[in-house]
């Protein structure tokens, strides 16, 4: 079991546009290129964070890619979300209601404990980066490329006047 | 992402063997027709929990799939990364590293935040399914099929003599 690569792509990208001047958006091209990454491929994870309403792309002349929210509100978990969709991991078939020991409809009232475990153990997962916004993940130094950015960025903004 | 079905199987098959009386196997193929699961791809999951150390395979006339080790000392995680493997769902690429933001070598000896959020996620999911054995989970009536699986497993061991 293994996200897809869209996750790091997402939240570092996120990161990126947490740095943007008020107002501004940065278009999808630069965002790739600020991380050397495939923009086609980028692009169908930025579709599908702005439908989760994570990310806007503004149109005009300084338009693009933004955060739809200040990264102070906005949550890994919902960055992975948006990637990854909310469905759990663990799929409950419901196979207790199978072969020999199979009882009647109305034995199988409360959940399976297999499945509520498995439930518990995703919503700790699910809290645990629910407890992160990228406003707090924006200012580390080992991670944040981003930090060092203000001259590309600079140059990529005015170079549109 | 999702776990493949082996996940369920596996961790209500392991109950049904907790159930077992002491010295005793149950062959694959009983084991299979209790949950009507296909037993050829029950098999495959039965196999990586004997490499894992879970499940033991015991030859003669009693024999079959056994637990390894008493039920109160098997975690259901224990059974999912038998299943599942324990590399982490979140790849890190160090996709920080790339493109006009990136820094010096020794500039990355911390690891990136985005990461360890990721691991420490994960690592919360994994602390929850380690407080879960199977013997908690056995004795619970919402999910066990094998409470009422006296008779049934009484007639599948008469049968061998």
């Amino acid at each position: 079991m293994r996200f897809s690569d869209g996750v790091e792509w997402s939240v570092h990208s996120c990161l990126v546009l947490a740095a943007l001047p008020e107002g501004v958006g940065l278009p999808g091209a630069k965002l790739a290129e600020f991380h050397s990454l495939p923009a086609a491929y980028l692009a169908k994870h930025m579709q599908a964070l702005v439908r989760a309403g994570v990310v806007e792309s503004i149109p005009g002349r300084h338009g693009g890619y933004r955060l739809a929210r200040p990264a102070s509100e906005i949550t890994v978990a919902d960055v992975v979300t948006a990637i990854e969709g909310n469905r759990s991991a663990f799929r409950c078939t419901e196979i207790r209601r199978q072969g020999p020991g199979a009882g009647q409809p109305c034995e199988y009232q409360t959940a399976c404990l297999v499945s509520r475990v498995m439930g518990g153990a995703e919503q700790a997962w699910r809290s645990e980066l629910s407890k992160w916004t990228l406003a707090d993940l924006a200012f580390d130094p080992a991670s944040a490329a981003y930090l060092r950015q203000d001259a590309w960025l600079s140059d990529v903004l005015e170079a549109r006047g």
